[in-house]
């Protein structure tokens, strides 16, 4: 059982013989083809279930060449541009992608356009400007002298981004530019279903329709100048899905209408690292709204055929919003995440109202990485990439369970790494030791149920935005990262839920971690006294609140951490140098958060100067008088501060214990955790099972208690993993 | 010549033999009491001159103690209380020294106290909340559970703070506190005239009325717990300056009224690092014309006697502003600075409109300094301390000159500090040489005449507020310190003034240096286009801009640096993630501005973050692909980015060479500069002296530069001077 199954192979053309060694070796019950990549009748006759990618707005560019105000389209600012005099002319272009983008000039840019004074704030009318579209300027009249000019402009894309990327990544030379269809216009849509139908007629070897995903992709805006490529990248933006027609059925539904600057937002553009404004939120449910009702079509029609209808949590995933209430809607099949790390497999395992979901594994079988470092090339060591990726991969999955495992990409580079094909037959195999695990029920996690505190809440689970190594000093993704692999169960809650509903009831343990202004710290929501009230009373009530860099941070009223009450610290940003700082002794060096941590604590890049606010907090790390770490109690609540946060075995540690001690269960340290912080375990209490893992390349010995308090004592290999059976 | 003069000793009756030996040792032709101390006939008739001290509003204790409505006050905010329930009890002087405050229960609290919702930053109407003048308590209602609330209100100080901390500091015990009358009342500038005119008889060997100071201390708030015993200390903070009738006074003179808030704000005061407001900039000139108006009554009635009458630029300078433009109608004869560095004898020594500057140099002879640290004591090592400041101090002296220097305390302490005493003669002889080469003129500066911009201007010349060592973390204070001692002319100057009179003339160069929303970077005063279009118009016609730390930073519109097209580099402060950075390299390994800095660069508490906006700016130096260094051409002047600054030898150099570059003018660096960068030189051309010193303990050797290309080599004793005749 443990030797077959689960897991999807990428099937290629040419390489018959390898795909068919390879999917036996692995224990693969699928195969799948790749964006460049076909699968002929020999592997589709080979009795292996196919999945066949399909991106719906890219797949007929023919289409798409004649009918070229039907492309997708975004807003875009223009650089700025200082005026030397009393006009200004501004090259719209300028800076960016030529071959990403094409001004529109169909629709009126009088109606649809803005363009900005940036150095007083101020919009220009719009007989102060006009438009050239011979060139693609803007000519802007009555400026003033030494200010900067900007324009906020329509743009279709002529070349879809993701293939794009694959393109120029692999050297496709001339191969066709594809181009985004937008389904938003009826004649699209008709087209799109139309072919789909053409699709999976000529298809009938097709088990799975894997949506590669829905029709946008996530905001990415590249530059002309190779030391500034990638000018803005968002995975959660919804920039790419505006159009004019789109705002028209907006302002329909809505009742009111968007203008560019919703968008363009003085060029912060409405980036998911920031707190979202209520038009944005609108603009989201709005597209979602259609993503839905049009994709559930696509997914109807795949059905109608026999077929079942996955989608790729990735790429064009804009609207889909799997953690939205309506995901469900769909009707699909199944989701798959391309994953790294445990915060991603946690993020497709918690995906409700799908049966499975599958996890995407990397390296993707390509010549290079995401950050272009090789892979299956000279220089590159795609085991032991593989091997680190699974190790943080495989807590999460100790946690939440996935039903499928699989990779991507070009099969044929594979050969010549056997060591590779050795590992993922390995690497299988675990995947569907750990799966049987969960069949029996839900594993053992202690009574200290977590809510991460965002302004995104359910939405944005599991995730800020993008990878971890894009986003590796965000404190919030390590957090996430810990937090995917611990026996806590985990809710994401937003503050209008607050609100609206309250804290929900079983929740022991809120953390709010990120930056003054962010989405994740929580910005303006901070300086609304019925969140501050909730909070206060409820941690005076005996709840525990975990707060990170700059937890509860709002530039408002008398102080700067609103709830620096509970967390017993404040920071020092400048404007209360003249304040006395209250002097604290270090007193508990042995405090139980900080009981396994050893005597360095990384906390990445640390909010400087946090003091004390009183005696009542106890300060545990410091540097140069500086507070790292501090406790505090609070009515029959407690509260943890920390300056910063890395996950790694310390930290993850100390992140446990902390939640432990906010909610007041120390107690639970000494059941079912495993002693030795290089090592974890879960255990399943209806089948008494016990699984550890060593997530360390050295031998590890642990142990663990039990509920009898017998010490159970286990040694691992390098990362090896062993499953006890206790009774 | 050089033996004798320009020094002040402190004179101790019971150590008249001392005090006479010293003076004839250390060249004094004064002598002076401190606090604390008298002069006996045997000293006042020994043929020094004699200072006399002089607090006018503590003078009279006898009086206050029978006029407690006429003590001086000031508001303070209660600690924030979180309400239980629908009513809240606030303890008002909760946390404050009792000793230092006494509620004010004579004027009526329904007009001058308000009373706050801090949680939601809202006022409590007067009709919700109720002063028991018996507990001294307030009872608010109607509040909201879990919000907080404070109070602000009146309190009359009852222990000066200058007193109150040399009592404390020196053990005073049941010595009579003396309390602080407010001259702003009638009655108690009758009193204080009379006073005057009385101890002007009594003194009749008194040659200089020593003013310590006027009327108003810099803000001081003290605490009850040991371990806050400073809650709030601004050198520049007007609170100490309110009551009532001056409220009443300033209502009749502005034409509105101040309420609390205006001086509470939110528990922020109005400290000198924030934006001052205009109200406060207001009440500074109303406090400033009573303080000249009154003042200037005790100065002529002292030189009625005959006395000369001289300003201790310290403790009770409030309202006195020697950098205003009314000074001079003081009428003061001289002006006397307690000095630890050189910024501080710049700012003594940059006084205008009067004939004698005076240093009171360090350590003052007390057992401990002013941060408890022995000196004359066990333990201590004055000549070390004394050592210490006067190198640095000797810097500024180079480029300005005072007319005098002296000691204050107990001289009694010197006894067994032979070494100590020796060194004050020699430092005596020091300073007598260095005033000698001024006297024939100035001496050369480099032809970048530097403006320092915040948003004090020339008001807060040479500083940010209070001594280097109470805020070392302030780029500031280092900026001003390297300033004060380079051969740059040097100004101060302010946004408005920029708006009313553009940047002056002969200015070559603009530092601004800072954090956001600081005084000294500028806060809301860069949302104001004209002040941003001004400078941009300035630099591209040849202007230089330095910027250090957060430099023009402002949250507005579509930057953070509101420059940065200037500087070459913007600051991600979290809000623009999603935006790309440009990939700059680093190809300038020997600009120069680095020249003479060595590998190692310290430049502090770094601006994080920091990148290169565009392929125009080049990078000097980075850490971790963050920027520190950049330099950036703009029109036809220059941009320097710093990300934090400290003072020390190096970085002194770094600024100057940065000066000449960011001016156009790096020829400079090749005449009158002194090459080792651990001396420094000035040459006087009138005289054609030369004057070099060693900074160092150690032997060093340099050579400089003439205007014939000659080089003068110099070799100098540890902390040496030499004066080099050219010709």
């Amino acid at each position: 059982m443990l030797n077959k199954g689960y897991c999807t192979i990428p099937g290629e053309a040419g390489y018959e013989e390898l795909t068919l060694k390879l999917a036996e070796k692995w224990g693969a019950d699928v195969v799948r083809d790749s964006d460049g990549t076909t699968l002929s009748d020999k592997i589709l006759s080979s009795g292996l279930n196919v999945y066949s990618t399909l991106c719906l707005i890219r797949s007929d560019n023919a289409w798409a060449k004649q009918n070229t105000d039907k492309l997708q389209q975004n807003f875009l600012m223009s650089d700025p541009v200082i005026a030397q005099s009393n006009t200004v002319t501004i090259d719209l272009l300028k800076g960016y992608f030529r071959e990403q983008f094409r001004i529109n000039t169909n629709d009126d840019s009088k109606i649809w356009w803005q363009v900005f004074d940036r150095t007083s704030a101020k919009e220009i009318p719009a007989y102060d400007w006009e438009f050239n579209d011979t060139d693609g300027t803007v000519t802007v009249y009555n400026t003033v002298k030494n200010h900067f000019y900007t324009v906020n402009f329509l743009a279709y894309r002529i070349w879809e981004a993701i293939s794009m990327y694959n393109h120029i990544t692999n050297n496709w030379g001339d191969r066709e530019h594809l181009m985004p269809v937008d389904p938003i216009y009826p004649e699209a849509q008709e087209r799109i279903l139309s072919n789909l139908e053409k699709w999976l007629e000529n298809h009938p070897k097709t088990d799975v329709v894997r949506f590669t995903s829905m029709f946008y992709n996530f905001c990415w805006l590249w530059g002309d100048d190779q030391n500034l490529r990638y000018r803005y990248s968002d995975w959660g933006s919804y920039d790419f899905s505006v159009s004019p027609y789109a705002l028209t059925l907006f302002e329909k539904q809505k009742g009111y209408r968007l203008t560019s600057e919703d968008f363009i937002n003085a060029g912060f553009y409405n980036n998911t690292h920031n707190v979202p404004t209520r038009k944005y939120l609108d603009w989201i449910d709005f597209i979602n709204d259609f993503v839905i009702s049009f994709g559930k079509k696509c997914v109807d029609l795949a059905h109608h055929y026999g077929k079942k209808a996955y989608v790729f949590y990735d790429d064009h995933w804009i609207g889909i919003e799997p953690y939205g209430h309506r995901f469900a809607q769909f009707g699909f099949d199944g989701i798959i995440k391309c994953v790294f790390n445990a915060f991603e497999a946690r993020k497709c395992a918690g995906v409700s109202g799908i049966k499975t979901h599958e996890l995407r594994l990397h390296p993707y079988l390509f010549p290079t990485g995401l950050k272009g470092e090789p892979t299956f090339k000279e220089g590159g060591n795609p085991t032991r990439d593989a091997k680190n990726f699974w190790v943080n991969i495989r807590r999460a999955l100790l946690r939440s369970p996935v039903q499928r495992i699989g990779l991507g990409g070009y099969l044929h580079l594979v050969e010549g790494f056997e060591d590779f094909q050795d590992y993922i037959s390995e690497l299988a195999q675990e995947f569907r030791l750990i799966k049987s695990l969960h069949e029996s029920g839900k594993p053992y996690t202690v009574p200290c149920k977590t809510a991460v505190l965002h302004s995104w809440g359910k939405l944005r689970s599991w995730i800020c935005s993008g990878h971890m190594h894009e986003h590796p000093e965000l404190d919030l993704n390590h957090v996430n990262e810990a937090l995917a692999g611990l026996p806590v169960d985990v809710v994401f809650i937003s503050f209008d839920d607050i609100l609206k509903h309250g804290i929900p009831d079983d929740v022991k343990v809120i953390i709010n971690c990120g930056r003054l202004d962010s989405a994740w710290s929580g910005g303006d929501h901070w300086k609304n006294p019925e969140v501050v009230a909730r909070i206060t009373e409820w941690v005076s009530s005996g709840g525990g609140f975990i707060g990170i860099n700059e937890p509860s941070a709002a530039k408002f009223s008398s102080r700067y951490f609103q709830l620096s009450h509970i967390l017993g610290v404040e920071r020092e940003i400048g404007l209360t140098l003249s304040k006395g700082k209250y002097n604290y002794t270090m007193t508990d060096n042995d405090h139980f958060i900080l009981k396994d941590s050893g005597p360095v604590i990384n906390l990445g890049i640390e909010a400087g100067d946090i003091y004390a606010v009183n005696a009542n907090a106890t300060v545990l790390a410091d540097r140069n008088r500086q507070v790292r770490i501090a406790v505090n109690s609070f009515g029959s609540g407690r509260g943890v501060y920390f300056s910063g946060y890395r996950a790694n075995p310390q930290n993850i540690r100390m992140l446990f214990r902390a939640i432990l001690w906010a909610a007041n269960k120390e107690d639970a340290i000494d059941l079912w955790i495993s002693e030795n912080i290089n090592t974890e375990c879960a255990y399943f209490p209806s089948s008494k099972k016990l699984v550890v893992i060593n997530n360390r390349g050295e031998i590890e010995t642990t142990s663990i208690k039990d509920e009898t308090g017998n010490i159970i004592k286990v040694t691992l290999d390098e990362y090896g993993i062993k499953v006890i059976e206790t009774t």
